[in-house]
């Protein structure tokens, strides 16, 4: 039957990701003990996740992403990415009153800089830096910077379908009266003053993208970069756009940290997101940009002194992972007739110097066949996923999140934290 | 000349104040090594700020609050409120998700009901505690839960003046269809729901108080506790209403680590307050939820173990410092016909078990003369302050930040870090 082919599918996935986990972690332990390079002699506990065994009656959650696969590269980092914060640090509000962003820490500020110089995926000179509590926060300052205080009418925001599903939902809680959703640009045909988010690589397809509204005079540009790292795509340029954002999370897979920068052409829209985080949060955790800091920090100092080919370099190491990860994903869906997965063009990465094809966080996965609703039928199969529908999408295109965010799919729904 | 005598005042109150926390700092430095009861042997680095002399050109901020004054006591305490992150902790964005608050840490939690229950300000048990990015972000996001999602009408917001001078900002920022911002509580009459803001302490006036608003049964309660702390005012009963907000910066001075907490008596309250937290940063910082935990655990410890009369006391520590600031602030007052401050009723304080008067972080200052609006006055001779019109009030009166205040004041428009 189809529907149980669905099912063993995603079973299947989640087992061989699991067996595959539990052999690398192993494999890196024997590593880390071998070679001192970039990592540390220090054996790591080992991951409560992958030590456990999946029951028939488990749910996996595909839905939720979260970054828990990046954990073991940390812990072999050891004792190189702790900071120990002392109870007399960090009281004052301020970070630095001669900054346009006063609570920006001048190290993380540093550190910001240099890993896009390392890394080459977007121009830092003579940009400023907003720090946000994650990217989500700096969406709705972008939104705030760039609505008119006093205009007549909410300033429309479109993103081209399939965009990121919370879009709509942070656009809207709040009922503003400086901002609306206006859904998909490629049907924005008004002419009316717009934001269009340009998500790139694209949330949930994986996609690079450009702006695609047609009235482009009267629109202003909001670039998510969170996923523009070259172990999910290769970095063909730096970008350089008007306000782009970014975040650790997807970076180095910090989530916990709630960490995100903007990088701001102009100063006015930058003095004024800037305004929003002040209003909205009174700036933002220093604790946790000292944090952010000092990984960003080890980040740059790895891709400088790891050789190529080696796995210590951060970037190189996941993107093998990713690729693994994405060839048993390609195999199983083709050995089936039900479903197909995006094919993404091969490109030349400047960071690595050799060509590759995206690799995204997650798949969009098709359904080929008769399920017209796979969310609703997973889910009656305990197997949790995000309908394209959320997506601006037909339901029968949904986001299969069985990369990375297996691990936590296990682990929050039984109550062991990953 | 009055105005001369304005000036004069600011600056002997400041040079007074300096003074005096070098004579404190040294006199804790030497009381440092003499003790290891609850702090520790190692010699803290001398402050920067109060080695600095004043010149006459300096600008004297008492706008902006910022609470570096407890930065020797944590520097007294040494290790004990260190903590170290290291680069595989915290990486997940889920905390707990058998919670409502799926972001609040554990540890946090546990510090938090156990402050309360150790100072004895707040009825802890059987509350939903939400935890935020300070406490700004906490009052929006009571705003968010308390406001009907499909009302017609945006909800009214009030506050009886003198009342928290962000407040109409923070409502209004946004020009929300949900609530807005309604003015004082005093002059409310309209037959329509409405949330009033209690904020007791009172920020500017420190007056401790209870709803105003006439039409109760349409009304919703939202407590601002920030201030309500044995340093500041008595406690002469734990708290106990719907909302109650709290934050570590007025609690134990750790303002850059932008954590505040929530305790809600209704569970659908607190779930809403948690969806907010989700979309607007989707969480708090793991790390600074971790660090508060540790500074609040030594602060309960400490508490539990001193000697009543002891400065290790946190707060017996900081009402002396309180104490001796309002003692010089109302002498030199009194020695000028221009001022006049207000006068708290005594009260017995079930913490400390003696009597005392409320000493807010800052003073509400009454000219009496011929300045009409002192702030301008003031602003010329490079002192600035808080004018009362932000409060609801005539510009005569205004928001005197000289106790807490001070050290900032000169740090920041130095460009040295505090």
């Amino acid at each position: 039957m189809a529907h149980q082919a669905v099912v063993s599918y995603c079973r299947f996935i989640q087992s061989q990701v699991m067996n595959r986990a539990r052999a690398q972690h192993e494999q890196q332990i024997k590593k880390a003990r071998e070679s001192k390079m970039c990592g540390t002699d220090k054996r790591p506990d080992p991951c409560p996740i992958i030590t456990k065994s999946l029951s028939s009656d488990s749910i996996i959650n595909l839905d939720h992403g979260d970054p828990t696969m990046y954990k073991e590269y940390w812990e072999r980092m050891g004792d190189k990415c702790s900071i120990t914060i002392t109870g007399w640090q960090s009281l004052s509000y301020f970070s630095n009153t001669s900054n346009i962003c006063w609570f920006l820490e001048p190290e993380f500020e540093k550190e910001v800089r240099r890993i896009h110089s390392v890394v080459g995926n977007a121009v830092a000179e003579d940009y400023h830096i907003v720090v946000g509590n994650g990217s989500s926060q700096l969406f709705q300052a972008a939104l705030y910077a760039l609505s008119p205080a006093n205009a007549l009418q909410p300033m429309n925001v479109v993103s081209a379908a399939p965009y990121y599903s919370s879009y709509p939902a942070l656009t809207e809680f709040l009922k503003s009266g400086l901002y609306k959703w206006a859904g998909d640009a490629c049907n924005f045909d008004k002419e009316e003053p717009y934001i269009e988010l340009v998500t790139s690589p694209n949330n949930p397809d994986g996609f690079i993208r450009e702006a695609v509204a047609n009235c482009r005079k009267l629109g202003k540009l909001v670039h998510d970069l969170a996923y523009y790292w070259p172990q999910y795509t290769a970095i063909t340029a730096p970008a350089d756009h008007d306000v782009m954002l970014f975040t650790v999370s997807k970076c180095t897979g910090h989530a916990g940290t709630r960490i995100g920068w903007a990088l701001v052409k102009d100063r006015e829209v930058a003095r004024k997101m800037t305004k929003f985080i002040e209003l909205n949060t009174i700036g933002v955790s220093k604790d946790s940009q000292l944090r952010a800091a000092k990984i960003l920090q080890v980040l740059s100092n790895c891709c400088e002194c790891a050789r190529p080919g080696e796995t210590e370099n951060f970037f190189e190491h996941f993107r093998g992972q990713m690729t693994e990860r994405w060839d048993r994903l390609r195999g199983v869906v083709k050995g089936s007739d039900l479903f197909s997965l995006p094919e993404y063009p091969v490109e030349f990465c400047n960071f690595f110097g050799d060509f590759f094809e995206a690799q995204p966080a997650f798949a969009w996965l098709k359904c080929r066949e008769e399920i017209e609703d796979c969310e609703s039928f997973l889910k009656s199969h305990k197997i949790i996923t995000r309908s394209g529908r959320h997506f601006g999408e037909i339901p029968s295109m949904l986001e299969l999140a069985c990369l990375i965010k297996i691990t936590l799919s296990i682990s929050y729904y039984k109550g062991c934290q990953p």
